[in-house]
């Protein structure tokens, strides 16, 4: 049979659900045409492939190329300064009322153009892509203001352009309460439904729509607000929910169908069953754990018995997970968490492709996906989670490239 | 003046005492001849210098090359599988029947010819160069039998050889007791002294002694005897101290002298007024108290209050801390120690120095030590320590080229 491109004398974790745990292939093959595979699994019992171009993996691994499924990669300015200025002693809210905290990430991002989100945000991309990161999720939030919102999603969209990457981009205007709207979050929830959400769908800026539900942030009933403003204009929705405290984010998330819960530290046997429920996959990020030295843990164990999907992700952004890497990301699932190396590479892979509603398109190596791959110098998948700050990407192919 | 490189335009963290915290220059200029230092400071202070090589650093920051000065970098084998199976509810005791834990290490080093330990040893070490470490401590301790000790420290030597980097090489026979010893420390302390060490070092093969006084390993008398043998051979000694209980680690190594006393989880009070006394480095190694989910810190704040000079390590080694960035151990000194960034930042450069009796030839720049650099696309040096997974190294210079 006629193809593009061949791997062979591969192995293969090809995360396949028909194939138990990693779907693990001693020797494998992997065939593309159009950029889709035509064929992932043993040698022995493929069909008779001619292609072009044959590689010879000479027993490297290959995963599906990675997916980071939940980041905030596009602002302006850092909080390196914050961070020095904290671990110096500075009370942080010396630090809030100096204009530090989200508030500066969000007049960075209002003074930054296009142009300047892209460049700054760039590095970060290279980072995850030179990781074999494939696919990524990009939020805006930062703009909080609906100029400067459309601007970080066109930014997020103009990534895609330049990089061999495939963006999925979210909209979370309801990320905080911008100073200007003087308190008033049930305006600025107006607002959001009324004029923000209404010109960025219609611009097709946004694949999905995502809100913080937080004291800090907005209430369990602003965010079905949003999100029920969201399901009209038929975009899918996912939740920032029970990171700080349990407002019963998850189940308010699984209510309305949602990709994902993200975070999920303080979400209890409730939560966790309406997810089961409706399918909505658990977004773990340990990096933001890790990063705010929090100490509750998100409740894998109930995850794992209920059959939640589990993904897991960067987080990056400047104030909670300056992380640009997905293999400590899974480094941390394991070792914060005591996610299982399978559900790690899962999480990183099927599941994030799931929470992105891409599960049909990535994720897995089987026939009929887009040819994302990572091909790993490696002896076994384990290493990936286990080393930390080594990066043993051999090669990485986006659509069969 | 003449010299053969400079380096103008940049902006420099000297770390040099003399300077108040980073030593910071705005408008900075590094000049070098011979692989040395002749000037690193202020541009309109500098003598009228001319060179064939000038390099624009374009406001680049220039802090001197990162130091890494405690590692098991060379070992045979890894603990990926082991890692793995314990993530997946295997307890300890059934790995370690099967022969796991720090025997199996053991076993594959044995079986290691040098080159197979320099071969597997090269893409830790490519990982922490390309971050900008131009020195390196490197310890023996997986062979537990003299040829295989040799074997080791030879294939350290031989890195240095294979890449241009500075490798300290420490014996620390005095790492576990190999199972063929029959629980008989004291014979094998006897044998270390009497047959390994004077072996060692009539081949120049040791440039330190180090041991694990711990429960687990060695009482403190049984490395008192250790550490007079090494010091009857010349070499300075320094000690796996305090990391799992108070044995009194920390003030062993400061009645001996020691360079450093390094992990000093447990270390007291009293330990630390030793140390501050002897000026015994404090060798701080998150990697290890991340990656075992230890709780109790080491004490940062009696350190600081008593002016022990405090390094960062990466401790990278297959069992405990399989970490190859030093950048992310200076993320994990401030996240979970609550160092400074200052205080990484010198922990990873001029107190690393000193913790390797380096003090006076690398760590800052000066003057008349070697020109090991570090040039950082960075807006400033904090963001070193704040990002996770991103590596902004621009260039790497040792020994002034
Ligand atoms: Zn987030
Ligand atoms: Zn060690």
């Amino acid at each position: 049979m006629r193809c593009d491109r061949i791997w062979r004398k591969a192995r293969l974790a090809t995360l396949a659900p028909a194939r138990e745990g990693l779907g693990l292939v001693e020797d494998g093959l992997v065939a593309a045409r159009d950029g889709v595979i035509l064929y992932a699994g043993p040698a022995e019992e493929a069909p008779d492939f001619d292609a072009p171009l044959i590689e010879d993996c000479a027993g490297r691994w290959i995963t599906p190329g990675l997916v980071d499924c939940h980041t905030h990669l596009v602002y302006g300015g850092d909080r390196a300064d914050e961070f020095e200025r904290r671990l110096s002693g500075v009370p942080y809210e010396e630090i809030a009322r100096a204009g530090g905290g989200i508030v500066s990430t969000m007049r960075a991002t209002r003074a930054a153009s296009e142009q300047d989100l892209v460049a700054s945000a760039l590095p970060r991309l290279d980072a995850l892509i030179a990781e074999g990161v494939t696919t990524i999720e990009i939020k805006s939030g930062y703009g909080l203001e609906l100029g400067a919102e459309m601007r970080q999603l066109r930014a997020a969209r103009a990534l895609g352009a330049a990089r061999p990457i495939t963006v999925a981009t979210t909209f979370l205007g309801a990320h905080a309460l911008p100073p200007e709207a003087n308190g008033d979050k049930d305006a600025y929830v107006r607002r959001l439904i009324d004029e923000m959400l209404p010109a960025i769908a219609r611009d097709g800026l946004a694949d999905a729509v995502d809100a913080f539900c937080e004291g800090i942030a907005f209430s369990p009933e602003q965010v079905a607000l949003v999100f029920a403003a969201a399901q009209a204009h038929g975009l899918p929705v996912k939740l920032h929910a029970d990171q700080l405290s349990n407002l019963h984010g998850a189940a308010l998330a699984a209510r309305f169908g949602a990709l994902s819960a993200d975070h999920l530290e303080h979400t209890d046997a409730a939560g966790v069953a309406a997810m089961a429920q409706a399918g909505t996959v658990a977004v773990l990020l340990p990096g933001a754990y890790y990063f705010i030295r929090e100490t509750k843990a998100p409740p894998v164990d109930l995850f794992r018995a209920a059959g939640v999907p589990m993904a897991l992700a960067t987080d990056c952004n400047p104030g909670t997970s300056p992380l640009t890497s997905l293999l400590l990301a899974m480094n941390m699932g394991a070792t914060l968490f005591r996610m299982t190396v399978a559900e790690c590479l899962a999480g990183v892979t099927r599941e994030a492709a799931r929470a992105l509603g891409m599960g049909d398109r990535i994720g897995t190596l089987e026939a009929g996906k887009a040819c994302d791959l990572a091909i790993w110098d490696v002896e076994r998948p384990a290493e990936l989670v286990y080393r930390m700050g080594l990066n043993p990407l051999h090669a990485r192919i986006r659509g069969g490239r």
